[in-house]
């Protein structure tokens, strides 16, 4: 950490901030500069009260060297994380084709998809059981219900199963239920969940929020990392800005970030992200170029009459097309297509 | 709502999607256009699935002309909605500044600061028991400790107390401990937390999410509504856009937006949104004469050594000279301050 | 265009409204809803002062049905446009590569990069000549010193080169001297620029602006085309956000966008964009499949010793490996890879 | 400015770097970390190529230290600058109101609405006679003539008057003409006119662009000041955010931030940010408690037919009874109205 200070601070004063830095645990190294001096910190600064610094009147900034986050940082473990679930895996090396509806409306329903896609090569089902909607008069999932016909579908076609939670109170049973699971954009930061999450040894999949820093995106996976499971799979689903001709806008460049300080997995919703079915396909084509370890891509067998999110999910033909545009490309790239 | 087609569709596709839409209890009157033909949408549009039209290949846009909220739309409910805590009113007419540390650090911190705020004006104490922290490894709040300093602080000095809630399983403590039940940004779509919000009768103050659009903020006001519990107190905080002097940017006009479109009151939170302190007096200022409902401002009896957000908090002293200011102004508006 | 009432309003005022609207040449059809009513317009809406309907006191929101370009508009030329400079083309079915320094530095250095990159099948040579920095002291660009240096390059090579242009004045030498006039971002919305070009017959390379949504972009296009020169090349090169690990957020997203709105070609910039030389070759990769019909890349011989943006500059070799990459993608695509 | 270098580095590295960064006139002064170290560059690092140094392998980040705008700078100008325009004074202490329509419509027109401004207490008549307009196709200004009506609307009521200006080929004329010139949001980085406007002794009045950061924002002003015109009244008309319910934010805290970062004169135009007539008096009175020398309004004798931005003007009565507004609350801040 680096500590500027106004200019043209009397000595005294300028000691009087090191003697009080320094009882915080860290030392104090001073370059002057021609207008102000800068105090450079040594030793463990993550636990510091940076606030407490930046009030001290002399302070002009502080600046960070270190990335705040430790367990999901690349610098700490320079090799990738390779998570396996269900003798699938996601990570370096491989990608992985998640797919399914954005709910589960019927047993047939989800067990239709659930086959069509599996036929075409597809390595995890994803289906909602409990909706996040922006209103509460939209369709909210059939939640309990929902599992079961994601359960009885995982048996019929052999697909590992991935859902969203939306509550703490609902952990232990998602993880009794559900492969991997999903958490939302909305509740990136929801606290709570990251820290129940955190305790269970299940793969969770930390969709990025919608006005996340890559940086805060990170410390959300370090949430869940801290409390023991390290099992996270980060997924980049498009970020709000002022365009509104897409539903957000896919940052396909923070695949690169996040492969560049971390070690965790990510892959790319590019569903969510532009909301529009007619751009999946193209914009799933990059995210495999780019170097994501995955997809998950919104299938449904009749988007028109889909209960959320038609507008943007391909139907199973779509994704059997799309499937041999990814075959492609995966093998460019050198890696295994995970089935 | 306004479904636009594309050009030149011939008459029975056109003609088959006006059935289909008339199959889902609306009337459809057809405008023809030079190139494009738009269909209006007759009767109660609110549950309509937007997504199985916009699906249709023939269709080009949607338009909406209703807003999707009800309960929190000032055109169902014209007389603006004044909530009264424990004798003191916050809406329309009043202006109410509710105050108090980031975070309860011990009984003393949040027993002189209660005290110092109440001579001062205050009319509520609001204080962090549980504490939303980008990193896990910052200070998350005494918890359930500090909730019983906050009722000791307010045993001591008669002002109710206003706290955050990070998850649903705390509802019930908080109802009887709180008189005003916060819900932080991050958890403005926290859906569930919502819900369980709408099932009790406290009032809620609800703040604008990071990057959440007036009706998406409106939509989460309805979420708690349509459960049964319409007092809720709007919170402008800042949102989060590309400039990074300030910690967020706080949109003033939102206050504005608010008053046109719902009867609910909104008050603004400064501290959080510009994260300086010097910054605080001249926010509150503006949003006196802006036609906010009140503030709330942080305040820390030592800034320096606060546990969180530092940086932005006030002194006491500085928050007496405030009130001072505060007061002039809303004396000009022709307001009541809250005491 | 559709003008949407507010609830509740006396007929003889809206009549009073509808011919009132009807003075400025449409037609208007009513569809009248259980709340409001709903006026369509009908016949050329592209003149009407929708200011001054807005304003009107009965009025309660304007929606617009048809996009404000014309010439840019796919729907009025559903062909897409491909450009031909120097019998190179740009547009469907190709894909070519723009590659050079960002400011041309001497003699030796242009020539020297354009005969590497020529080598490694670039299509065509961009150096800057007049560089617009946000600071007044740095590095300003060699101004016409720097265009004849572009011009012996070509001369050597035979790579048609592109340069960009900072003021109207200086359009008949910049017609003269290039083969494509580049427009950079922050000079999307100088219009008294873009109407110079516009009577100028030499094609244009229109860089969206920072902030500038999809249809402010092709608005800017339309300036160009509206004064008769319809060779407009538009090329996305990152917007803001308030993401900061990356200099811009490259929206790829906003190429299907184009290629759905327009006819025009449309090219990718991934150096400006991400800012970093080492996130290059993936965006590249990324712009080849999504679409796009080029990209613009920064190459420098010595990024370490350049004067303007080395950091996301790529060396000769790292073009060169580039290059094969792009070669593999375009034959997938199905194009012919311009030389 | 201050290098932070990746873990673990050969110190013979380390030295090659110090030793290349002081060939640049700069000196050096290591701290060491317990992972990284740091440099501390001393002396004038204003000329310092940051890219060279950022383009080293062994660098991980570098941190900056100095706002590297001068003339602008507060630090090095600790006095506010108070710019005087025909007798009237626009800086600290100081309101100072402008006012008039978007664009000048006809001698009638700009003449009735300058004696009514006029007699209502405005200090500056603004008009516009070349106007940036998205759309080719919508009224561009009347250009020179409507130039000539501004002439006249002066000469009868005695207001200085302001008007933009969008080329650098009108800097002579502007400068006979009118008492302020103008520059326009999407001109605020158009740097040939930047410069052009620095080297005439006119008062410029620099709106912030659309996406400008606050430090980019003083650095268009110090492009102008670098030229030798140091007369610049910043002035902040709102930013685009991902909110659409007001045309843009107004961001209230970047007035302070100027204040606190620079001497210049900072103004609001809440007409513009807003978007929407009736946002106008209350966003006005929040400039004037927040700190701003000013503000500057459209006023239109009939909003409802005028040819640009009709929404957001009000009336003459309107401006009456703001004008009524600014004066208590400029009173209760001390500060003088100019008139």
């Amino acid at each position: 950490m680096v500590v500027v200070l106004k200019p043209n601070i009397p000595k005294e004063k300028r000691n009087e901030l090191i003697r009080e830095i320094e009882a915080m645990g860290v030392k104090v190294q001073i370059t002057e500069g021609t207008q102000t001096s800068i105090l450079g910190l040594v030793g463990d600064t993550s636990n510091l009260n940076k606030y407490r610094i930046a009030s001290n009147e002399i302070v002009a900034n502080i600046l960070r060297v270190q990335e705040p986050f430790k367990k999901a940082n690349k610098m700490f473990k320079p090799d990738n994380t390779i998570i396996e679930v269900a003798g699938r895996r996601i990570g370096e090396g491989y990608f992985t084709v998640i797919t399914g509806p954005c709910s589960v409306e019927s047993e047939e329903q989800i067990e239709g998809i659930a086959k069509a896609v599996k036929t075409n090569g597809a390595a995890f089902l994803r289906g909602g059981a409990y909706k996040p909607r922006t209103s509460p008069y939209s369709f909210q999932g059939l939640g309990l219900e929902g599992l079961e016909y994601l359960k009885i579908a995982r048996e019929k076609t052999g697909l590992p199963i991935v859902s969203e939670i939306m509550s703490p109170d609902l952990v232990q049973r998602f993880v009794e239920d559900v492969d991997i699971i999903q958490v939302g954009a909305r509740n990136m930061q929801n606290f709570v969940l990251l820290k129940e999450l955190g305790k269970t040894n299940k793969p969770i999949l930390l969709k990025r929020g919608l006005s996340a820093t890559i940086e805060e995106w990170l410390m959300s996976a370090e949430y869940i990392m801290s409390e023991g499971n390290e099992q996270v799979i980060l997924c980049e689903r498009g970020i709000r800005t002022f365009e509104t001709y897409t539903r957000n806008t896919l940052d396909l460049s923070s695949v690169l970030s996040i492969k560049k300080l971390s070690h965790l997995p990510v892959i790319v919703d590019p569903s969510h992200a532009t909301g529009h079915s007619w751009m999946v396909e193209a914009m799933t084509k990059a995210a495999v170029v780019v170097g994501a370890d995955g997809v998950i891509v919104e299938v449904h067998n009749n988007p028109a009459h889909a209960l959320c999110d038609g507008s943007q999910s391909i139907t199973p033909e779509q994704f059997s097309g799309l499937m041999d545009k990814i075959k492609k490309l995966v093998e460019i790239e050198g890696k295994v297509l995970v089935e």
